[in-house]
């Protein structure tokens, strides 16, 4: 054909990052089908759907079988009964949103990555390492991206600072995305530091996308929501989502929100967002809205502290190992992610390999998000408890 | 702040047409809290799901119960399961098409308004009118369009000579909308017409985008899908969905195909789609992927015949009405919508409130598919037998 097409694509890696790795773990697996595989790779959680969840999914599915109670088309943002529950949500931290700054989506994924489109040709800052859809999503509309490194040094935690060094020049305008508890390092920021953040962007009209996609795992004062610090309604947009909580990985079911006073060049950021999703997008599944509003009741949050705690215990495991085989490591307090450093001064993909292949463990290769990442290699704590402690056992033996 | 935003959002219309015809009926319901308003506009289902839809996403609830039989994510394109499933279905059209180009989603819309991401600046032709989006997906990016004018004269199905008189000089390498059945018009191309538009792309080197969401109302000899003419697979890509067939409007699920020998620019459309799938999109709800494959089983396309068989007996009879009144419309035999032509020179808003205010029946005012049809209103055959036949006693009364 002779149409052009999104010369972009051309800047992308040929595989995405997960793609990659399940390419690698097939080929291993079909030379040698009798090794027992331990996935400690991509963020997959494994304990089922709370129960008070798949009740009220089933109870959802009897009603789209009936004409009485069938439903078609949701409002494009989500109805109001689960509007509601994260506005509740929300109350448990102390923010309070309006029911139109919310809106509802089929996965924290899908929104990072298309609120792009909202956006002109700004600068736009990303933190290395980090979830790859952040630097992928930019790359495809051609955005220039300037890394913010997370270091030891800083204790994975780039701050404003890091941003100016990276840039060299004073700044305006540019488009920030954090990540707290961060995907792969497992930092999070405290008060002080997210406080820092959002002066600085509101000092230089630049504008933050925070996702707090793994805001389940904070634990004791640390901040669950960038709309805990005052003023970051006037500068942030945050991405949320189920599938760490709730185990929605499956079952698809995030939200926005997008404050009503964010404005740029004479526009509503929520207006604009509220076109895009009524052109783009039609709407949760209800059954899965049905699911989502039940992991958000009393009942569904003590149910998914519970799968929570499951998974911490995980990751204290894991990291008791590497404690007494004296490897470095960070997260896994407030976040399912294990960032370890690799043994042996091993490259990323060299670890992977060899622990694929010698105590057939898969992890993520830290290269994988972002150049700081090389040395590095991300564990996750969303298996079970059985193949996990089979895994710390082998990892023991062989480190 | 200071960031830039899109500024093609400028050349959008503040609002999505169904949102405006939304806003005019709730503003009316207010002054007449009394009033029995039956909804013929919105091309939304009224009845329940399959039986054996409703089966299966039972008991791909309780799969999510346990923990033996939990899913978590799927594959980005869609299970094995119901890309055959998919796959045996475009066998009844005797088209052969491959897994991998299969890709399953969330709905046509995303599709159909995603698909953009992946070209360059390429002319687009719409026909007009048409569904809304493919103009403002367009349109978000920037992208020049021309309409193909859709009348009476071509019998509501414009071809490539209309084409080349709406550009007026050899065209290369566009990028052409095509809808069949057609929303809103209800005109369907015969193969003949079909084969001329491929036969024009691949001499063009143009991509066909061919929108086939309303497939299961098609009868007799015409085209289900564009992949049922020789040389389709070479210059177009197709758009699905189960919205319309199987009630899944509240449900979501759809697919495209893009065929593995697409290639332009050196680049190969079906990778750069898989790449932005896996990048921007997570998979379709696996309760949902379990109901999408029972409805495209035999005892689900039995179910699905006999929905569709009752929303056309709908169809039968407001055309018996506008018939009987001498009011011009095209559709319905072969479509859920009726295009009717606004009676007294009315235009098509004018009309819409007249219906809406002295009648209470909700249509969707032509214009707002395109500035020709203006002068139209297009009727939906999805509400109940009773609504339907209320709503028809009613326009028999006032016409």
């Amino acid at each position: 054909m002779k149409i052009k097409v999104n010369e972009n694509y051309r800047l992308l890696e040929k595989n995405y990052l997960f793609s990659e790795v399940a390419r690698r773990v097939a080929r291993y697996r079909e030379a040698h089908p009798e090794a027992k595989i331990i996935h400690l790779g991509i963020g997959d959680v494994t304990l089922p759907l709370p129960k008070v969840v798949t009740r009220a999914m089933a109870a959802a599915v009897e009603e789209m079988a009936s004409r009485e109670t069938f439903r078609g088309y949701a409002p494009e943002a989500g109805y109001d009964f689960l509007l509601k529950a994260i506005q509740r949500h929300y109350r448990r931290f102390g923010v309070e949103l309006a029911l139109g700054e919310i809106f509802t989506c089929d996965g924290a994924k899908s929104d990072v990555a298309n609120l792009t489109e909202l956006f002109g040709e700004n600068l736009v800052c990303i933190p290395d390492p980090v979830y790859p859809v952040y630097l992928d999503s930019n790359l495809m509309l051609g955005r220039e991206v300037a890394f913010l490194p997370a270091t030891r040094e800083n204790e994975y935690l780039p701050g404003p600072a890091e941003l100016e060094d990276a840039v060299g020049h004073a700044l305006e305008g540019v488009i920030i995305y954090l990540c707290s508890p961060n995907n792969p390092t497992g930092a999070v920021y405290d008060h002080a530091q997210l406080e820092e953040w959002v002066r600085f962007a509101r000092a230089t009209g630049s504008l933050i996308i925070f996702d707090s996609a793994y805001e389940a795992f904070v634990t004791g004062d640390f901040p669950h929501s960038i709309f805990e610090v005052e003023g970051a309604k006037a500068c942030a947009i945050e991405v949320a989502s189920l599938s760490k909580s709730a185990g929605f990985t499956g079952t698809r079911c995030s939200w926005t929100v997008v404050p009503e006073e964010l404005e740029a060049g004479g526009m509503h950021l929520n207006e604009m967002w509220l076109r895009r999703q009524t052109t783009k997008f039609n709407g949760v599944p209800y059954v899965v809205q049905r699911g989502a509003e039940a992991a958000l009741s009393p009942e569904g949050e003590a149910e998914c502290a519970a799968l929570v705690d499951y998974y911490r215990e995980n990751a204290e495991l894991m990291g008791s190992v590497f404690r007494d085989c004296g490897i470095a490591f960070t997260g896994g307090a407030q976040s399912p992610y294990l960032w370890v450093t690799c043994p042996r001064g091993m490259g990323s993909w060299e670890f992977f390999d060899w622990l694929l292949e010698d105590v057939n463990v898969v992890g993520t290769p830290g290269a994988g998000f972002g150049a700081y990442g090389e040395g590095h290699l991300r564990l996750t704590s969303f298996g079970s408890h059985e193949a996990t402690a089979e895994a710390c056992e082998r990892l023991r033996r062989f480190l």
